[in-house]
Parts: C-alpha cells; sequence; structure tokens
C-alpha cells in the first residue's frame, strides 16, 4: 500500500488529512512541520507526499523529492509566479500535482462552468457568489476566483480585464462580458459557491456545497494515491478526475 | 366605487397601475405625466391619487391633495429629508401613504427579518444578498436596504454604523455585528432578496422573489384602495398589510 | 427572409410565438387552429412551420409538410410511440424538429447533468425537484422528466428502473442508484428545475430558472430559423445550440 | 454549575451532548444508556436530566424525576398520545420541557412561519421542502411536519385535512388552502428545510440549514441550563428562546 507522507503536517489540512489516511486505513509515513521533523528522511520513507505548508518551503521541497523520485501533491496556497517555475521544472523529473481546491465537487463545478459558458453568448451575465465562515479575511475566495478563470476560459476572454467584484454605490449598469462577484461571510460556513447564468427571462445556477473541510483532505488523498501510478509530469484535479 | 387617478401616468409604473385597474375591474380616473394634463382638475375627480412622478413634483401635489381633501400614496424614489418633512405636514390635513416598496411580499419580509433580528444575538451574523437586471445603476438596492433597516431596528443598533458592503480584496474577518449586503446584476431579474442569519453550524435565510413588477402595481392599487378609507395620518405598507 | 407558419395559432403558446416574430421584426405567414384556416395554404406560403397543436393532428401536418417540402418544428406535448415513428418517416423527406422543452437554458442544463452523472459515481445520488404553478396538474415535470433522461443517459442507466418519485411515509433508505423527484406547486411559477448530486459532505446543484412562457417561444422562432438552413433529417435543441 | 445527566449517553445524541458539555467545560454528571447504570442514582446526583432514550423508558424517568424533584429535557421522538399524558402530569410537579427539534434556528423559523402564514391569506399557496441525507427512512422529516403544524396554527386550520405530500403522477391542480410537502435525499446532508409563500408573481422563501448535528446538542444543553431555573410546568424550545 501507498505511504503518504504530509509536509505541514500539524496544520489545519494536515490534521486533517491524517484522520482521513486513518479512517480509509491508509498508511501514514509520517509528517514534518514549520522545520520539526527530518525533511528527507520523511521524503525518503514515504511513497507519496502531500504538502499544505508554505511557499517558502516549497524549493526544499521538491528538491528533496526530485532527488528521491517520490512523486508530490501540492496543495499549499498563496504560490506566485516563481513558484510555478519551479513546479514546472520538478515536473520534468517527478510527478507533481498543484491545484488550488482539492474538493472533487469544486473541479467537476469548474468543468460544467467552462463548459456553458463555452455555449453561451455574452447576453448571458456572469454572476459568481460565495458564502465562507466569519473568520475568513479576503473576497472574492480563492475558489470562486478559480470558477471565474474557468467561466473566462469557456468565453475566450482573459478575466482580469471582465472582472466586476465589489459593487456599492452607483455603480453604472452592468457591463456586457463583465464576469461579477460577490462575497457573502458568515458563521461557520465551509464554503458555498454559486455561478450564475442570467438573460433575458431565464436563469442557469451552478453551484457548490461544501458541508465540511473532510472533501478537501479526502481529495488531497484521492490524488495522492492517483498521483503515485504517473510518471513525470505536471498534473491538476481534472486528470485524477478525468475531467 | 373609488376612483384612482395616477401622478405619472405615462412611466413604467403608472402603465402598471393602469395595466391592474384594468384587470381588477376598477375605474380610472385619469392621469398626468411631466406636466401634461390638469393636476388639480385630476385630483378633484379622484377618489384617491397614487403618486409615481418626481421628488420635485411632490410640493405641488401635496398641496393640491390637501385643498382637495384627497389621500394619496407615494411611490416616488429618491425622496430626501425635506420630503419626508413635506409629507408629515400634508398627514394632519389628509391621509398619505408613502413606501419604498410597494409589493406585500417584501413588507411581510421586512417585518420577519425585524422579529428574527431582535430575537438572535450577534452572534449571528447578518447578510443581505439580492439580484436585479442588468440595467440597475445603484447597489445595494433600496430594498436591500430597507431589509438591513429592519434587520438594524430590530436588534437595537444603526444601520449606519454596521453597514459592510462591496468586500473586495483583503478585508479582514468580519466585524462582529455587522449587516453585510452583496449586489448580483444580471438577465431581466425583477428582484430577487435573501436575508441570511449565520452562526456556527446553521443558517437561518429569509427571502423573496418578485416574478416581475406586477406586484408593485398591486400593492399601489391595495393601498389606495385601504387608503381611501383612512382618516387623516401617514401611513406605510405595514398598515395595510396589519402587519 | 423566412416567414413563419404557426399551427395552433391561438393557444398559450401560439400566441406567445406570435409576440416574439413582431418583437423581433420576422414575417408572420399567418396560422391555423382547431381546424380553422386552410392547412395546405398556409405550409405553402410558409418557408418554416411550427406546431403547437395537437397529437391528433399530427399526421396532416406531416404530410402536407412532405408535400410541400416544408421544415417543422414540433412543440406539441403528448405525443406517443407512433407519432415518433411518424416524425421519424418525415425526416426522410424534410426537416424536422421535435423537443420537449424550446427553452434553450433547460436544454444546455440537460447536457451538463449528462456530463456530471457521467463523471461521477452512484455514491453521489442523484435529485430532481421542481416548482410549477398552481394549475399544473402533472408531476413530476416533462422537464424534470427530461433531465433526469439526461443525468441516467450519463449514468448509462435506463430512468424507468431508478426512478423514486413521491416519497411519502414510511420509505426506507435511499436505494442506491436511484434518481429522485419531488414536485412543488404553488403561485404563478413558470418553471424552476434543480438537478442536485449529493455525497457524502459535499453537494452540487445544478438549475434553472424560466421567469415566464417567452423563453419557449423565443426557442421556437430560434429553432424554426436555424431548421430552415438544413437538409432533411431529424433533430433536437441540441443541434441549434451545437450542444 | 448545573451538573447535567444523560438517559441514553451513548446513543448518537448523547455522545453529540457528552462532546457539547466538554466544550463549554460543563459538569457532566453521568450517564445510563439502554437498562446499564442506576438510573435512580444518576437522577440524584443530576441538577437537570437530558433524556434521548425510547419512549418505552419514559415512564420510568418521569416518576424517578418526580421522586427527586429534578427537571427533565425530554428530546426522545415516536412519543404517542400516552407519553404526552404522562408528560402532562409529570409537569405538575417538575419542570418538564419536551421537544421535536433543539435546534435554535429551527425553532425560530417555526415562529416566523406561522407568523407568516397568520398575515397572509390563502391565495398563497404553502409548500414544505426538505432534504436529508440519504439513510433516512421516512418523509416527510419530523421537522417538516413541525414547520406545516406552525403555518396550519397560523392560518387557523388543521395539518391533517389539508396536507399534501407525495405528489406524482395525475395530481390535478393544486387544491386551494393545501400545505404541500416534499422529500429529498442524499448524501450526508445534516437536515435543509424551505417553506415557500407562493402567489400571483411573487414568493417568499424561509428556510434553515444545518450543517452538522451540533446543533441539536447545542440546544439540548441551552434547554437543560434554562428548565434548571424554571418552576414546575411544561415547557417547550419557543419558552427558551422567549419566542
Amino acid at each position: 500500500m501507498t505511504a503518504i507522507g504530509i509536509i505541514g503536517c500539524n496544520g489545519r489540512m494536515g490534521r486533517a488529512i491524517r484522520t482521513e489516511l486513518e479512517a480509509k486505513g491508509l498508511p501514514y509515513a509520517g509528517g514534518v512541520d514549520k522545520g520539526e521533523g527530518d525533511l528527507s528522511a520523511l521524503i525518503q520513507r514515504s511513497d507519496v507526499l502531500i504538502d499544505f505548508s508554505t511557499p517558502a518551503a516549497l524549493k526544499d521541497t521538491l528538491e528533496d523529492c526530485m532527488l528521491a523520485k517520490k512523486p508530490v501533491v501540492i496543495g499549499t496556497t498563496g504560490l506566485e509566479e516563481a513558484h510555478h517555475h519551479l513546479i514546472d521544472a520538478a515536473s520534468h523529473t517527478i510527478p507533481v500535482l498543484q491545484t488550488g481546491n482539492m474538493s472533487l465537487g469544486v473541479n467537476l463545478l469548474a468543468a460544467l462552468v467552462e463548459s456553458a459558458a463555452a455555449r453561451l453568448g455574452d447576453d448571458w451575465d456572469i454572476e459568481i457568489v460565495e458564502m465562507h465562515h466569519r473568520h475568513k479575511v479576503d473576497a472574492p475566495s480563492g475558489t470562486a476566483l478559480l470558477l471565474g478563470e474557468a467561466a473566462a476560459r469557456g468565453r475566450g476572454i482573459a478575466l482580469a480585464e471582465h472582472k466586476e467584484s465589489g459593487r456599492d454605490g452607483i455603480t453604472g449598469a452592468r457591463a456586457r462580458g463583465a464576469i461579477g462577484f460577490a462575497a457573502l461571510r458568515g458563521g461557520s460556513v465551509a464554503g458555498d459557491h454559486q455561478v450564475i447564468f442570467a438573460t433575458d427571462d431565464e436563469r442557469i445556477e451552478i453551484g457548490h456545497r461544501a458541508e465540511n473541510r473532510a472533501i478537501f483532505a479526502r481529495g488531497a488523498v484521492k490524488a495522492a494515491l492517483w498521483l503515485g501510478a504517473q510518471s513525470a509530469g505536471r498534473y491538476d484535479m481534472k486528470n485524477v478526475l478525468g475531467l
């Protein structure tokens, strides 16, 4: 059986993944967190790694994984362009899967949104609304942006040029072709997202509700098991799901 | 039967009200619009007036109604403090009903929101989300603000001090006691509103959907018929509904 | 320009289509209804026909269209197997488009549902809920069934063997692989549909809202214009939309 | 501090309540389950009891509570008329709180539904739709019925005479004054409920979402703390909430 090691094993996601491994009876190869623990040794004894740590730690992780020829699933957020170049480079040597959302449902949603946007003209206005718990500090959510990117890709436009966010006051009429974002915050909501396509007299609504964070851990483990059987290359959740 | 006259008879709402009168078989006393037509004569031959014109015309309308002792329903939007003083003064002589939303459903919704807010502590976060057609130029909608006022009243706070609107970027965690607003725009949506009360592990959602603008015309006519039987005073839709 | 003739021109849909032709400035070739009017002459002077009449009239309509080599869009409901054989036969001679729902949005929805069902295992439970006005006499709606067929097709099963409808009382736990249906009735709702895919800890919701019946007329006219340019064959709305 | 004893301490709810007591730092007086443990001793050393066991055990529990003069919160489901008579009798001696749903949100929802139903005529159709996990064996849910009772009470009718459930096939048009029920089943949904009031051209929707079962445990503990300070009598969650 595939032994999974966790980089960032004591964070919120690291703990959720350990719970998931236990629930599924999968071997846990151990973990490191914030410099505690021997990263190289962990990578040596793991079959696949899951990384939910920090962007700053990514370079070392990728180098050690390449040395040991071990596949790695990267769920760390806040990556910048330089990090993506490191991932691209590593993917010539080892299998690497990087994604902004590990949930299977959200990734399918993104595929449906891209497909719908590709088939509907820009007389269908696109709006994305999300709700998250009261502690979330940024808006729109990363997943809302991921869905917006999918819509823009389907429509063949650049999201950055058509994003309309934070409406307040005298906004003027909606710009044709805009992709709108709205953010709700409250309670303990793990993450609800809805993409609305609205035209004269009708609307299509495509949404996802996460009841808790277990789905992200489940997706990470599913991705790790899948990645263990791949050859070198860069992957995302769409590959795992065959989307 | 009560003959109803319309001030602003050719605007979007004026036309909808004429359609409603016809549908209900109620006598239409005639109308004036943008200076076309004899306002005093119209008021003389009407039993009740409905005004969906402009703030600038309000003074003359109220004076003529007071002279003729005729009740008037005011649905004109964009009123400022001075207009409200005029209405207060007129209401010593005649029955006047003024409201920001003529829909019976929305007014009941506001009563429910106030009641819920009064019974829930501020560990229940309040969020208000609305969707309107792509031509709407302001956000949040007047009705969303009306619902926010109801929530603030229920909680015993001032909306202006707790309003959180147009979230975008790094917002920080939600402020305790905030009332959040989010606006969606697209297609031909006549007006959807939802008030969410969210706390740990549960949410209450109270909403209203308008399929078209007929409900506003229907509410105006219902208000006019009711107002025809009242004595001098200032009223709003809550009085019509017995809320 | 394409002149469109209507069979069943005085019914609810016939009138809506005439309104749509007028709004779009498209030529109306005239109509027949319940035996009133000369069917053959109408077909002769039309470029394309739209039929919203009765199953009993279908045979004559198809024969006259074949004689005149005119394409026909069929929106008549309640067709049985024999009618479908007639359509198949006619489609060797002329272009025929038949569909249970003319709305572009609903047809795209069905494509998305099929696609989602094909990609999700049967640990994702499928539920379909719809709401229609209080006058509707059957449940589930034809469109709900159309969506259920799409889901079943995506999953590679027969809807008839997995349909679970009208839950009430002691039902026992949900059968694995079932496709559930629920019907809400009330007010003047033109038609809301939602397909829910629910698994442990997450849900995907794909829905459509019709604000009124104009979208069905609009779809019929769009289908007629498209069909006028096709060669003989049997088509449905998916062909019009390129789905 | 109030020490709470649990009758049925090892069931799903019993365990959730123990977790809640621990989280809140409240003293747990111990528990009994399925005949294991000394009921009388437990009641002696508890300040308040919470009972989530079986109807069959109710008689003994009430008798022992009366002997010891201890308040008891009853969340056991499946009670019949005879059990309610026992509760009524006991409430002359001790404080007893019995309810079908411990969630604070659901109980507030019921109050809002009753209030809305009292203010809207029967030209507003009432529909109740709920979704629960795939293991639930009955429909509609007890909470849906509790909401239906609230609607019927508000309208001044008997639910049993107006209940319309399990629509399927040729149902005929909706009966005026009916209260409709629809049940969705799938995934791990802890419990979503929505009451829809629909009339011509508008709808009011009042709903509740439970993210998990913690809210029921939380409500039970809140009820127990409240009940410890009351005199003899029969109460429900509305009293706890001041609804």
